[in-house]
């Protein structure tokens, strides 16, 4: 399914309508932190406790925006997750590395129904906490973790705004050592902050906790906040409310991509767009006047 | 320029491209709040001082996204503005009330383009903080401004999450009377939120302040607030870069826009799309697969 050959594109649809209906089962959980937070360490953590303490299949995605211009991925090689690659109850696939931050997000979207019908029951999908990347994962995961570290003051720098609101818990990694204090107070400071704001449609009140991935603290209390997320909305409904909503928007989503793809590799329009965006970047013509001339040679 | 008829529609286009010359000179203001937070006396006072003591040329414009469903308008009548409405140095313009809200926003920002060219150096756009408006505001203004309430620490109940974020200014409206006191506490505890966040791309540290529109206070010190902001963007030019990459996002906007009309407006997609819609949503068939079915109708 990632493979951009269009005799591949056909069979991976077909594959992806034959699984579909063994799919949906699973809880989908977005993590996100900004790198060097330790989501790796976190996520390797949290897989082998799920694995190991709840007997779980584990299913490790990412999303890497930057990947598709560094051709690289966020998970590297899967080294950087010693215990759980080896796992057979886990399965570890880095961001698909070519195509726009779309296709990505298609191909991990289109991974998920893989893996729910491959039997995989948790879904973990890493993301960086920046560009569009947060948008993209929150509309095909039930749940949102964000990674953080205790620090000074400006724990933020780096984390696209914004990123805090979509946020179901708020996770300081790294509490272990001379950190403790720190980190204790940085989540009473985001208990502030956080209490700002009203609750979300779903009923639920965001959370903040702390964790060390490393000395395996604080893993289980997270999982219990995570699972309380999930009693909540399957019981008030707003889970399956939510992926119906997902399924709508990713449908309008496609459309919408289709069709600018659709425009902007019509060669007319090649030719002519750059001069038009010159022009109303430098307030010649309006954007509106613009944008109803490239439009009516489209239609030709 | 609000007209739906296509000869109008003809002749504001032609209208528009006339006035862009003369347009652009303006300082572009968005103001948002929850309803019941004062806008209408906050821009009257804003207005009056700003046209008194400054020797502007005010417009007030509004967005309203219930306009389109109630037919009605955030600013009503002009009487909730008494003072300003009769003044010779204002022009105040309730929000279009026909059409979705992408063409609510284009009609508010061709009038900014009409308002410049007839000689108003400062436009203030009033929006409701719900739903997507401020979105399209903040792509059409310079400076954004948030109007609050001091309160029993609920008061972002309402508003958007993710407004704050976008604000430049955070203003405690009716700070006076038996208020003063809970209005400082607002204003600290919004500080101390605020500064959680990395200053902008711009180098703006958002500020947080306190005034009472009907007293009269605090209007010339928030002034000086937004001037600090314009003359730090001019200075260091992301003002002119915002405002290019403002006209390439409309460029972009109006774009979409059209190819999606054209799209949905199609007799043969529209007879297609509820049922593929409803089989997406139950899971029968992937977005992806309902989308290249409904693609390839369109292509034909």
């Amino acid at each position: 399914i990632e493979s951009s050959n269009s005799q591949h594109q056909q069979l991976a649809e077909e594959l992806i309508e034959r699984c579909l209906p063994f799919s949906g089962k699973s809880f989908r959980i977005g993590i996100t932190g900004v790198p060097g937070v330790g989501k790796s360490t976190f996520i390797e953590a949290l897989g082998t406790y799920l694995i190991e303490e709840k007997n779980k299949k584990v299913a490790v995605l990412a999303i890497d925006p930057s990947s598709t211009k560094t051709k690289g991925s966020i998970l590297g090689d899967k080294t950087r997750m010693n215990k759980l690659s080896v796992n057979d109850n886990a399965f570890i696939r880095p961001s698909p590395s070519s195509g726009a931050l779309g296709g990505v997000a298609k191909a991990t979207r289109e991974t998920i129904i893989l893996c729910e019908a491959a039997g995989y029951d948790t879904i973990l999908i890493e993301t960086v906490g920046v560009g569009q990347s947060e948008t993209e994962v929150k509309s095909m995961v039930d749940f949102f973790l964000l990674l953080m570290l205790a620090g000074a003051g400006d724990e933020l720098q780096g984390i696209k705004r914004g990123i805090m609101e979509i946020a179901d818990v708020l996770i300081i990694n790294k509490a272990d050592g001379s950190n403790i204090d720190s980190a204790n107070l940085a989540q009473q400071e985001y208990k502030n902050a956080i209490h700002l704001f009203p609750p979300n449609d779903n009923g639920w009140l965001p959370k903040v906790g702390s964790c060390s991935s490393t000395e395996n603290k604080g893993i289980s209390d997270t999982w219990e906040i995570i699972e309380s997320y999930f009693k909540l909305t399957q019981s008030n409904n707003s889970f399956y409310t939510n992926r119906k909503l997902q399924a709508k928007f990713w449908l309008e989503n496609t459309i919408n991509n289709s069709i600018k793809e659709l425009f902007y590799a019509n060669k007319k329009i090649q030719t002519k767009i750059q001069e038009l965006e010159m022009m109303v970047m430098s307030g010649v013509i309006s954007p509106f006047k613009a944008a109803r001339e490239l439009l009516s040679i489209f239609k030709k």
